[in-house]
C-alpha cells in the first residue's frame, strides 16, 4: 500500500502557514524592533462593519483554524534565508524570527455565536511586532469561515427545516475553500457535505450518489438505475434528469424502487438537478405517490441559494432536501466578509506596558474605530431569554446583572433604556495566555448545537432577509466617554 | 532555531489531496467496478460555458496544481479505513484504492492561454473509475485559478500599463485562495502581490510597506514617517491617509522625502487608501511636484476593481500603480467560474477500449455537450497573426494549414468562411501518458510572458468590457455531423 504521511487526518491543522503573511507585517515588525517598539505592548481588535447580503446577523467561525495557525507559528531556516535575501531586514530581526515564540494574549468569540458589526470578535494583546504580524492569517481565517457560515445559515433558514447539503467543492476558491467552507456551513446548520475530506477531517457527514456520467456509462437509464440499486440497495438515490425527468427518469426510478421493495429494501430518493424544479418536483411527487412510493424523498440541486429556495417553497415545490453548491461555498452574492484588524491601544517606548487608547479617524463616521482595550458583552432578557443588545465595554469593566444597567444609542444618546431583569454574558473567552493556548475547541457537532441554540435567542426581526431590524450594539458609558473625548480632542486641534 | 519540515518551499505542491473528492466519485467508482465497468475506457472533457463578468475571454490557469494533485494521488491506510467504515464499499474496491496507480492520459491547454466557452480545457482518458474520480479536484483547481486570472487580467487592462499589485490575502477564501489567487493574478499580468508566501513558493514579487497601525504606534505622523525612512531609506513608501491626506499626510511625507534626498536617498512613493482617490491623487501630485518631488510615485488602494480604476483614469487621477484587494482575490463581482466535467465517450463492458461518443441532452441548447474524444485548435491569420477562430475537432483530425479550410457557425451553418492564409495550432498539450507526467510547467514568469504574448493575438473587440464581440468557437465538420446525428437520433426516438 502506498502511504503518504501528510494525508493523515490533521494534515491541514498541522500546516505551518507562518509565511502566509502580507509583506508589510514583516517590514513593520522589523521597523518596530529597529525603533525600540518591537516589544511595546499593543492591542488589536478584529471586527467587521457590515453584515453580508444586507443581513441582520452573522455567524462567527474559523477560530479553531486561527488557533491552529497561532500554535504552528514558527520560522524555518528557509523562511529566514528568504527574508535575508530581501536585503532589508536587520540580522537582529532575523534572529528574533528564528527564535520566535508567540507570547500574546488572545480572546475570541466562540464559533457558532451570532455576531454583529463593530464588536471585537478577536482581541490580541502582546508585543507590537507579534500582535501586528498575525493580522493577515487571523483576518483570512475568520473572514472566510464567518462569511460561509453566515451565508449557509441564511440558506438553512430559507429551507425551513429541510436538510441542506453543501455541494460546492468543485467551485470553491481553492482546497481550503472547499474543506473549511463545508466546515463553516455545518457549524451554521447545514446537514452535511458532498466533500469526503471534510467528513474524515472534521466529521461533517458526507454523502453522495451519482452524476449524469453514471447514467451515461450504461446502455440505458434503466440499466444504470438497476446497476446502482444492485450495489447500493439500501442507499439508493437516483439522479433522474439525465434524459427527461418525467418521461424517463421518474418512471425508470419507480421501476427500480418497486424491484428494491420487492426484495425487502427501502428506496431512498430521487435527485432533480436541472429544469423547472418547482414543477418537476410536484409532478414527480404525484408520480411517486401514485406508484405507492410516498416514502421516497425528493432532493433538489442546481444553482440554489436562499432566495431560490424560498421561492420554490412558496410555489409549493415538493422537495425534502436541498443540495447547494457554488452559491453557498463562495457566498456568491457577496463573497467578501470585510473583517478588519485595527490597533486599539499601545504602550510607548518609555512605558511599554501602559496601554494608551488609539483611535483611527475617518471622514466616514462608521469607519472611526472604538479606542482602547475592550470586551464585548451580550445582554439577555431575564424573562424571555432573548438577546436584547450587545455592549462593547472597556476590558476592565464588569456588567453586574444584579443591578439595573442603562444602555443607550451611541449616536442618539437620548435613546436610552434601563434594564433590570437581565443576564449579562461576556462574549469573548480567553484563547491564549502569554502565548499558551488555554482554549479547547468544542467538537464540530457541539459548535453546531451551540449555534442553533444561540440563534434561538435572536429575534426573527433581526434574522429576516429583507430590511432586518438592526440589532443594538451599544458602547458602555466609560467607552463612549473615552471615544468622545478623543474625538473632541482630535477635531479641536 | 525552530524548524518545521512542512513549511519548506513546495509544501503546498506536495500535499496529498486525494480525499478532497465529492463522495459520489467514490460511490460511482465502486459501482463501476462492481458492474464490470471500472476499467472500461472513459473520456471526460473539462470546459466552461460562460465567461465571468459578461467578458469576451478568460485565461487558463491552475494546471500546475492540477498536475501536482494527480502526481500525489494515493490513498493512505487511514483513507481506506475511513472508507471501509462507511460500510458500502466492496473489499475489492478498497484493495484497488490501496494499490491505486493513476494510469490515465491527460491533455490540457497551457496556463496563460486565452480560452473561450465550450472548448475542452482538459481532456482525461483512462479507466472509468479513475477518470471519474479526478473530477472534483480538476474542476476546483482550474475553476479557481482561471477565475482569478481572468479577473486579474480585466483589472490589469483597466490600469492601462500601470502596475497592479494583488493585495487581497486577508479576504481570500482560505489560504489556498490567497496563495493560488496571487499566483493566477501574476500569470494574467499583475505585477506582484502583498503575500510573502507566494513570493517564496512561486517567485511572484512581494512587497509591502506599512499599515495605519504603524503611524498610530508613534506619537505623531511625522515621527512615524521619519522612523520608517530611517529603517528603509531606499524603499520608503508612506501611507498618507491615517489622519488627513492633504493637511497632514502629504505635507509630512514631503518633509521626510526632502530629508531623505538631502541624505542621498531616493524616496519611493505615497499610498492613499481611502477617501476620494481621484481628487486626493491630483492634489497630492501637485503638492509633490511643487515640493520638487516629481519622482515620487502615487499608489492607490481601497476596494478597487476594473470599473473603478477605469473611472479614476478617465477622471485624470494621478496614480502610478494600484493595489487591488478583495475584489480581485475573490473575483467579487462574479466569484464562480462555472467549469464542468462531462463524459464525452466511453467503451462498454464487451469492448472496453472502443470509445463510443456520449452526449448530454438538455432542454437548454447551450447545455447540450459536444460528443466524442476531441481536441481544440486555434486558427491565426497568416498576415496579422491575430486569432481568427477556435475549432473543436475530433481528436484524430488534423487541421492542415497548407490547405484551404472552411469554418462555419455550428448554429447558423450558412455562415461560413474559407481560410487560406492561416496557421493552425493545437491548443492542448499532452500532460500525462498512461499516468506518467510528460509535461513540465514553465516558470511562472514564462507563463506570464506567454499570456501577454497570446493576449496580443486577441482582437480588442473581444477584450472590451461592454458587449464584447463573441469570439468564434466552431465545430469541425466531422464533429458537427456526429453531434447532429446523435441529436437527430435522440429526438426521433
Amino acid at each position: 500500500m502506498n502511504t503518504a504521511a501528510n494525508t493523515q487526518p490533521g494534515l491541514f491543522a498541522a500546516r505551518n502557514l507562518t509565511m502566509l503573511v502580507d509583506f508589510y507585517e514583516l517590514t513593520m515588525a522589523n521597523g518596530f524592533l529597529e525603533n525600540g517598539l518591537g516589544n511595546v505592548t499593543a492591542c488589536f481588535d478584529l471586527f467587521f462593519r457590515k453584515v453580508p447580503d444586507q443581513g441582520g446577523y452573522a455567524i462567527m467561525a474559523g477560530l479553531e483554524q486561527a488557533i491552529d495557525y497561532l500554535k504552528n507559528l514558527r520560522f524555518t531556516e528557509s523562511d529566514i534565508q528568504y527574508l535575508r535575501e530581501k536585503g532589508i531586514f536587520s540580522e537582529a530581526f532575523l534572529q528574533y524570527l528564528a527564535d520566535f515564540e508567540f507570547s500574546c494574549d488572545v480572546w475570541a468569540i466562540p464559533e457558532g455565536t451570532p455576531i454583529f458589526p463593530h464588536e471585537p470578535l478577536v482581541t490580541v494583546r502582546g508585543p507590537a511586532m507579534q500582535a501586528q504580524f498575525v493580522e493577515t492569517m487571523l483576518l483570512l481565517t475568520v473572514n472566510h469561515q464567518s462569511l460561509i457560515a453566515t451565508k449557509a445559515n441564511r440558506i438553512v433558514r430559507a429551507a425551513d427545516g429541510r436538510p441542506v447539503m453543501e455541494f460546492g467543492s468543485r467551485r470553491a476558491q481553492g482546497s481550503d475553500g472547499a474543506l473549511y467552507g463545508a466546515r463553516a456551513a455545518y457549524i451554521a446548520g447545514a446537514a452535511g457535505t458532498a466533500c469526503a475530506i471534510c467528513d474524515r477531517e472534521f466529521g461533517v457527514p458526507a454523502l453522495g450518489t451519482m452524476a449524469h456520467s453514471w447514467v451515461q456509462m450504461f446502455p440505458t437509464e434503466l440499466d444504470a438505475f438497476r446497476a446502482y440499486a444492485k450495489v447500493y440497495p439500501d442507499a439508493c438515490t437516483l439522479l433522474v434528469d439525465t434524459y427527461h425527468v418525467l418521461k424517463s427518469g421518474v418512471p425508470n426510478a419507480i421501476t427500480v424502487f418497486k424491484e428494491l421493495k420487492a426484495a425487502g429494501h427501502t428506496p431512498q430518493g430521487i435527485r432533480i438537478d436541472s429544469g423547472d424544479i418547482a414543477y418537476l418536483s410536484k409532478k414527480s411527487r404525484m408520480m411517486l405517490d401514485e406508484a405507492g412510493l410516498p416514502e421516497v424523498k425528493i432532493v433538489a440541486s442546481n444553482s440554489l441559494d436562499e432566495y431560490i429556495i424560498r421561492d420554490l417553497l412558496v410555489q409549493g415545490a415538493q422537495i425534502d432536501s436541498f443540495g447547494v453548491g457554488e452559491r453557498l461555498v463562495t457566498s456568491r452574492s457577496e463573497p467578501v466578509f470585510g473583517g478588519v484588524y485595527k490597533l486599539a491601544a499601545a504602550g510607548t517606548a518609555e512605558h511599554p506596558d501602559t496601554l494608551i487608547p488609539k483611535i483611527k479617524i475617518s471622514e466616514n463616521a462608521a469607519k472611526i474605530t472604538n479606542p482602547g482595550f475592550k470586551a464585548p458583552w451580550r445582554l439577555f432578557d431575564g424573562e424571555t431569554g432573548m438577546a436584547i443588545a450587545d455592549v462593547i465595554a472597556l476590558a476592565d469593566e464588569v456588567i453586574d446583572d444584579t443591578q439595573p444597567y442603562t444602555i443607550f444609542d451611541p449616536e442618539f444618546t437620548y435613546k436610552r433604556k434601563t434594564l433590570t431583569n437581565f443576564r449579562a454574558v461576556r462574549l469573548q473567552v480567553p484563547v491564549f495566555e502569554k502565548g499558551r493556548c488555554v482554549y479547547e475547541s468544542p467538537s464540530i457537532a457541539e459548535m453546531r448545537s451551540y449555534c442553533m441554540e444561540q440563534l434561538g435567542t435572536i429575534w426573527d426581526e433581526v434574522m429576516r432577509f429583507e430590511n432586518p431590524h438592526a440589532y443594538y450594539v451599544d458602547l458602555s458609558e466609560p467607552l463612549w466617554k473615552l471615544k468622545r473625548e478623543m474625538l473632541d480632542k482630535y477635531f479641536s486641534e
